[in-house]
């Protein structure tokens, strides 16, 4: 899986760099256009406003990076994959604000791997 | 799609069943030898320990059925497949103690399909 784990790893560079850049409407481009986040304390909101509010939000909340590591992705040969990940979202200092663990489905949409599904909650009770 | 949801609600009746009989060590098995369980408020839980220490927890908390409700699913290959669904969990007098959302990826192991991640979050802040 060595090659998907890489391709996947490249995809969320792209993502970290918008997040950074507090570029939320680029961010949710890199989701399909009917993609579904799920946050806790929400149901799940559908289409690329949801990661734009979502993403927003932890921005408004102060975090100013993302980092992501994958664990886990499967299966080759098909246009979905799951990806298994953590998340860290640290503040401006680089203090943690948050840290937890993630699932996603990438959909290839015309050549595009896209988020299409995202699933998250953070180790903190 | 339609023959994979009936695939999935049927594994999820055997699911039901056995949280409703508090039957943890008969519903941990149907999850893979290597699964991942991802709740809120922990680190990822490896192992068929994981869904019997969540499921039991639960069912100390009062929870006695567990209502799932299939929204999306998708193939990845042949042998994965990905579901997303609301769930409902009632106490005794068939009030709702939580309800929230999941992402399973099955994984299909020696002919039978088996939950292989498993993360979920609330609708509650």
């Amino acid at each position: 899986m060595a090659d998907l784990k890489t391709l996947i790893e490249a995809n969320n560079e792209k993502f970290m760099a918008c997040f950074k850049a507090n570029d939320m409407k680029g961010l949710a481009k890199l989701y399909t256009e009917d993609c579904k986040i799920m946050p806790t304390g929400s149901d799940t909101l559908v289409g690329r406003e949801g990661p734009e509010k979502v993403f927003s939000g932890a921005w408004a909340g102060g975090v100013r990076t993302l980092e992501l590591k994958v664990e886990e992705v499967g299966p080759m040969g098909s246009d979905v994959i799951y990806e298994r990940s953590t998340y860290t979202m640290k503040t401006e200092d680089g203090s943690v604000a948050d840290a937890g663990k993630y699932v996603v489905i990438w959909k290839k949409v015309g050549g595009d791997w896209f988020l299409h599904i995202d699933i998250f909650n953070s180790n903190k009770a």
